[in-house]
């Protein structure tokens, strides 16, 4: 199994303090060592890095928790393989293009059985079961929309969608085209929503705690989701097994 | 105006010494500031480094010069902007998918009234006209092949395509998908390849130089291609106008 890590804001934001602790779980707190990957979108451009090393001692990595890169739309994943190699390709998050946006996605669980046919323009790199179920998302999208369409009407679609992927076995993602964070539980996948009044948060998995009231706006407002709460002083919201959730400005839509 | 650095070889090589020599030229030797890119493919899988800011001081930059990932096939592009604005979607190098291979593409040049119209799968995310024709070759690629072809048969579609393009304009180009790197130039492009017996090269940007022979073996062939000579000791090739050439396992192939 893998976790994931996600984050929705209204104002570029960065994501060190979260990625810190998240970092700790590849081979620190728990042992996703199997290789990592984070996408930051700034505007419809993205920052995109993967590792096959662990995120722990990875040097990209520590370059992500020295310079703190803003963005409204973050997606991080940190592996433990259960199918396909360790390598480069089979690292979350993976991008592709679709209507002049990228779209990046990460997955957490295992799906069985589930190789539909790809009969159009988006192919796995990579050997996961998970990248093929991207794919198999983009084409669907595809057939299902001319262009890019609203938010709302992404989240209807991808709702059904989902629904088809479930089934096979168990399918926490994550989903961003820079406009909206898409995020579906099977299992297990938490959120939080941070706005004014801030308080300070103290990480589950190292020993450092941050006082979001010093580094933010009364306007600034933030969701976190993540696989496992990544704060102990902070009360985060399991997300119901089976359900869609799209976060626009920080906020989690109403279902 | 922008500048290209590829790098194509038959054994996974790192790039930190032609980098650095590349990226004083992004304030330093020269005014490339608006931005720059690099991609690295591993197998199949790619990093993919972008930063809009100029990569003579850029963090990200830092990082690629102090880690020395190892690759056959590297692309890398600083840019000063002619068209587009400044900013993440618009720096080179652009990444697609295409019969499950990622595609690399960076551009030194200006298009004239060159938009033709995409109908296929392939879009610009930014507002550069390098996009617009990396998305125009994809399509014409993708139509022309039923999946991924030979490399021989890739060059003479390529051949073709380009030719489509380059009376519009200036069309220098690397392009990848980690089998082989294809390079076309109109105005300026040089290509070295360095074999056994290996000697030291001395950068022409910057007062460092490095012993080949103490980091290779024997076997190892290396082809780094650029848009002026890295550096001052050995002799570089121009290549020829309006030809597109492929690099293959550190070698130009014939024409």
């Amino acid at each position: 199994m893998c976790q994931l890590l996600g984050m929705n804001a209204n104002t570029p934001t960065d994501l060190a303090f979260s990625f810190t602790g998240f970092a700790r779980r590849a081979g620190g707190t728990a042992d996703h060592v199997d290789g990592w990957g984070v996408a930051f979108f700034e505007g419809r451009g993205l920052r995109h890095f993967v590792d096959h090393q662990r995120a722990l001692d990875s040097p990209v990595a520590e370059l992500i928790r020295r310079y703190p890169i803003k963005s409204r739309n973050v997606i991080a994943h940190i592996r433990k393989a259960t199918q396909g190699e360790v390598n480069l390709a089979n690292c979350h998050p993976f991008v592709r293009e679709l209507w002049g946006r990228y779209w990046v996605f990460a997955h957490n669980g295992d799906l069985k059985d589930f190789r539909p046919r790809l009969h159009a323009g988006f192919h796995p790199v990579g050997t996961t079961d998970s990248e093929h179920a991207f794919c198999w998302l983009m084409q669907e999208l595809a057939k299902s929309h001319a262009g890019v369409p609203s938010v709302a009407e992404l989240t209807l679609t991808l709702r059904e969608l989902a629904a088809h992927i479930a089934p096979h076995g168990s399918f926490n993602f994550l989903l961003s085209n820079g406009q909206a964070l898409w995020a579906h539980a099977s299992t297990q996948l938490h959120y939080i929503e941070r706005r004014h009044p801030f308080t300070v948060a103290q990480l589950s998995d190292e020993e450092l705690s941050v006082d979001f009231a010093s580094c933010t706006t009364a306007s600034d407002r933030v969701a976190v989701i993540a696989t496992a709460p990544l704060t102990r002083n902070e009360r985060w919201t399991p997300l119901a097994p089976h359900v869609l959730r799209a976060f626009v400005d920080g906020q989690c839509l109403a279902h």
